[in-house]
């Protein structure tokens, strides 16, 4: 089975290859005006100080814990135990090399994503202008370059370290440095676009009255620049991050098993490989047709992508003897993802019943609409999480069925449904991008025409996104299932006999440590948007009483010091939340012992899953309600109705863009952090 | 020590006497003016008719519920898994009175509550006319009334049962029956007080601009009804449930544990009967001085019922063979109770930071007052999640050491807690008597004296409820904690092995299934109050349109339409959460098996504790930020801010007293359904 390691060596290239043809490829599209490229320069440069002072504050953090890395695993616990010296440096270098590598890797397709974004923005509208044919397929290619940079580089990582290594918990190593800047990346990008975007909308729309995306509001490239960070980078690096995360548990998974063989092993990186191949496949069906439909073709683009690869996994069972469970799994994790993608869908459509009852009472006040939409948020936790639990008996039975381990099962549904991120994060970043062409042609004065266009093109990403959001929380879901497995494997093979049993006051002590633990982790970030926000806001109104001449519109406002402000108070606020996620688990670990820490993982995974559908579908169903309104229902646009609607909102904000979407990575990045430091916490803690 | 048990029937009929007595104390105080008794009596003519609904309703679903108990325990499971024909009808039919025992013994208990509460809100607004004072004392005495009738019921149903039949199980059925209808009660009251409330202040308050509790209302009645069947009686038969519970999961837990002799089944009765007496002299020390301050004098109660019960264990410990375990097992309870009410406090207290950082940022509009409403009530979680977990491992280890079975010393701490109950429904049931006087006052036109008093008693009504609402929480967690190991014994005497391991999937899958169930029962209830307000609104704007007198003041308003619309819309709105609560863990358990139900009882408990405290400190904290800006910060009555915090307040208003409340009901409902059909489950599950 080597052979494949070098199939997926190539594939990842050609990924790498494409994503770059295509970087050059939307580089050179015609521009536009100078107006609209001045105003791209704005967010183009408001985006590099962000993502400067980002990989400045990330560099140094990968270098401290990349240290720390070194040392801990330079000692060798066995040869300690036998009373011998037990210090091999060589084990400690490539751990933090792994560390560093899986960090710099999230990193590049996270800066390849932003760098396209800010190119394709203004292109976007440009040719929106010439026909939404054309801006769509500009669009959606600028967004495949991040997808298919992001698959390329993780299973390149993966391949090189497996192939140099033959070590599967080395590219844990890996997993963990990509999860651990995710989590920064994610995080702090959700701060920093929430912080813009609330500042920018109080101040603009509510104080002064000045309309969306109007230049004369100093908060507004900072604004634009958060789409981008939060959305692009942000989102690619979360996908990142569960990708290789689902791979590396099913290695460790598959190593940890004795009746499998060594090819069970390199399998999650066949399966990506496949995916990459789909996804290139797929991305050539993504058209908009002669009446123009952009929601449809992405849709059409995913749909495609999955039954490419499932009949490659068909393909593959069939011409090899990997056992056909695998392929049950990879069908139920496919499945399960679509469904549960459809079933957020229909939370946060316009057409139906939550968005359409929200929006109805919004008529009442802010209040009555807030608890509907906090009300119908908490329902949608439940499709998903029958889903979710559903995914898990089936490819667990399934599997034990046809003799493989129940447990790795789970993990393959995983990396089933992950494998096919190329596709996902392709139609995901195309959203960010039609946002910010629209923000453009309004700072650039175009044409409404293009407005109407790009308005158009926004509403298919905002469809793609509510899909592809229910597929990554339920991907990710099933993730750190498999971690947790592979912790426990872990603890195993350190010795420790792991007995993870509710009945146990311990463990149970654990999981509630574990269950507050995503709670606390959002009410801390969604503090530093309102915090922060409050600066933003100050700095804002001071521009405005200082330079009289920017709402006459004769003066250009300071936008550096906005976007400057926003990205100093994002990653200040970072501190706490990253000492949550890599601190709080070695602390209950060392303490509580190794069966807390597993019911603290456990915890974790629960309200974790919870809290992101909650906080993703109450979000996106506010802000659906809000623009159902404005669409003349209820009373249309100004009325109390939208009044009421623009409160639930903003309070939606924060909920889909800040904390929701970071908690993923947070449970990814605890049990990884766990699974990474369990022999060490076996062998040294008090309980 | 069956003198115990004889005992205990004295001091349950002492209980009761004592609360019989003050309730004719109450009622041949001086009713006052005659406009004060016509309002008061729109009230309790109010109350009445939802209460005759109520127990209407209850009963066909008591009548219903019974007979299939009765059915259903008639069947004797070991004789017929031998062949035979195992029918014992006695055994059916025992197991159904004592299930509607309880439901009536917790039905009197809140009836008391309530006839005494609308006897006592005029007279202490009357009281009030003459010293705060009296009116203290007078609003307290009627609070004990319910606190000592529902622990003198409860423990004289419990002991006669025992003395019956000998059997905790049947005590099961006593327990599940009390807290049935506590959910009723308590879900159902939570629904109509905020249906009332949030109609009476959109229409009143913000569409004609009429102050509260102003008569002109066609609402106004209902809404003060509200305050007595959600706050009183709701509150009572909630926490009479929890006292039956863990006392029964204990007398279980005795009874499953062969190292244990006969005096530890009855140990919760034994340690009821002295929380009884603790209580009858904690009630003689809450009394205003001179200088008059209520709150410090309800806390001194509280403080000294509790120094008063440790005391008495410790006598008993000493003076008996029973072990010192239970004696630091009772005093990790209180202890912890009092620091988790302390530090719940914190949160929403006036004059720490987050109530005063939400009113501050209240200027910046409505959406960033809820997200730091809302971010500050989930770290509320943390605090005394730390509590519960630290109190689990405290209790277990501590009884471990000492001989006792851990398991056990969790359950005696969560009855340690609870004996106490006497005097904190007492503190608890005066907070609603003194708001409801306020309202009377205003709707009556007394002097504006005697509002300001009655402010002064309602504020100290406020801390009262803060403290005993995380107090009643926490013994909660413990109560189903030890519920929860109660039916893992059940099920093992069933003959079914045990195993809720973590890294079982079908336990996994129960857990997320269980997790879910609180959210999905909280929507429910909200979603439930904001449709049954909107029908409400509707019919207070009928009344102003066609009545116009109403407003003129000339034409009294149709009080009675709004208080049967309020409660025909909470009665119907109960049917799907009560299959929530009985179906759903049936359903599990039958199709999952009992260990999938252990872990789903497992799921449940996680985040109905952390939902119960979000929802009840948000919403706390979201009242006293509005309140607080009302005396004048930030702006004050009418500002900005002030409106921001209103929104705010209402959006808590369901939070805090409809579904936040039912939680800690739902998830004892859930185990004590569990743990009764448990033998049933595991003799004809799937799994």
């Amino acid at each position: 089975m080597k052979i494949w390691l070098y199939i997926g060596l190539v594939a990842s290239v050609v990924s790498i290859g494409v994503a770059l043809y295509l970087f050059f490829w939307v580089k050179r599209q015609p521009p536009g005006t100078e107006k609209a490229q001045e105003v791209a320069s704005w967010i183009r440069e408001g985006a590099q100080t962000y993502l400067k002072r980002l990989y400045l504050a990330l560099t140094i953090v990968a270098v401290i814990l990349g240290f720390i890395i070194a040392v801990v695993f330079s000692f060798d616990l066995n040869e300690i135990a036998s009373g011998q010296a037990g210090i091999t440096p060589i084990n400690g270098i490539r751990m933090a090399v792994a560390f560093n590598s899986g960090a710099l890797c999230s990193a590049i397709a996270g800066y390849m994503g932003m760098a396209v974004a800010v190119e394709a923005n203004v292109r976007t509208a440009t040719a929106a202008n010439e026909s939404l044919n054309k801006a769509f397929r500009l669009s959606f290619y600028a967004g495949s370059v991040m997808g298919l940079a992001m698959v390329g580089l993780a299973v390149l990582g993966m391949t090189v370290i497996f192939l140099l290594t033959g070590d599967a918990e080395v590219i844990l190593g890996f997993s963990f440095g990509a999860s651990a800047l995710a989590l920064l990346a994610k995080a702090g990008g959700g701060i920093y676009t929430k912080t813009a975007d609330i500042a920018a909308d109080l101040v603009g729309k509510i104080e002064v009255g000045i309309p969306e995306d109007d230049p004369r509001n100093p908060a507004v490239v900072a604004d634009n620049v958060g789409d981008n960070v939060g959305d692009v980078a942000g989102m690619g690096a979360d996908i990142f991050d569960s990708y290789v995360a689902s791979a590396v548990a099913v290695m460790l998974l598959g190593a940890s098993a004795n009746s499998l063989s060594v090819e069970y092993v390199i399998l999650p990186l066949i399966l990506c490989t496949l995916g990459i191949g789909a996804s290139l496949l797929g991305i050539q069906f993504v058209r908009v047709g002669k009446n123009g439909k952009p929601g449809p073709a992405l849709n059409f683009g995913t749909i495609i992508t999955t039954l490419f690869f499932a009949v490659m996994v068909l393909a593959l069972v069939l011409l090899s003897d990997i056992n056909i469970g695998v392929l049950w799994a990879t069908l139920t994790g496919l499945v399960t993802g679509v469904i549960i993608g459809f079933t957020s869908d229909y939370f946060t459509s316009e057409d139906r019943k939550p968005v359409f009852e929200t929006a109805r009472v919004s008529g009442s006040g802010a209040a009555i609409n807030i608890i509907t939409g906090f009300s119908y948020g908490l329902m949608s936790i439940v499709p998903s999480v029958i889903g979710i639990a559903a995914a898990t008996l089936l490819s667990y039975y399934l599997s034990e069925l046809t003799g493989l381990p129940g447990i790795y099962g789970i993990g393959i549904s995983a990396v089933g449904m992950l494998s096919i991120s190329g596709m996902i994060v392709s139609a995901d970043a195309y959203g960010p991008i039609v946002d910010n062409a629209r923000g453009i042609a309004e700072m650039a004065g175009m044409d409404h025409e293009v407005i109407v266009k790009t308005d158009k093109l926004d509403a298919a990403g905002n469809t793609a996104k509510a899909i592809t959001k229910g597929f990554s929380i339920s991907a990710a879901a099933l993730t750190v299932l498999a971690l947790f497995a592979a912790y426990a494997e872990v603890v195993t093979a350190a010795g420790i006999e792991v007995d993870m049993s509710l009945r146990d006051p311990i463990v149970v002590a654990g999981v509630f440590l574990g269950a507050m633990t995503p709670p606390l982790f959002s009410a801390l970030t969604m503090l530093s948007v309102t915090h922060n926000a409050f600066d933003m806001i100050e700095e804002i109104r001071r521009q405005f009483r200082e330079k009289p001449g920017i709402l006459a519109g004769t003066e250009k406002p300071d936008y550096a010091t906005c976007v400057g402000l926003a990205a100093q108070g994002a990653l200040s606020s970072l501190v706490l939340p990253a000492f949550l996620a890599v601190g709080l688990p070695l602390l209950v670990g060392f303490i509580l012992g190794p069966n807390a820490l597993g019911g603290f993982l456990a915890g974790s995974i629960f309200t974790g899953v919870i809290f992101a559908l909650l906080m993703a579908n109450a979000g996106g169903l506010w802000d659906n309600a809000k623009k159902y309104i404005e669409t003349g229902k209820f009373g249309g646009l100004g009325s109390d109705a939208h009044k009421a609607s623009v409160v639930g909102d903003t309070v939606g904000d924060p909920f889909k863009d800040t904390a929701g979407p970071s908690l993923n990575t947070l449970i990814t990045v605890m049990s990884l952090v766990s699974s990474l430091f369990a022999p060490i916490i076996a062998a040294f803690s008090l309980f």
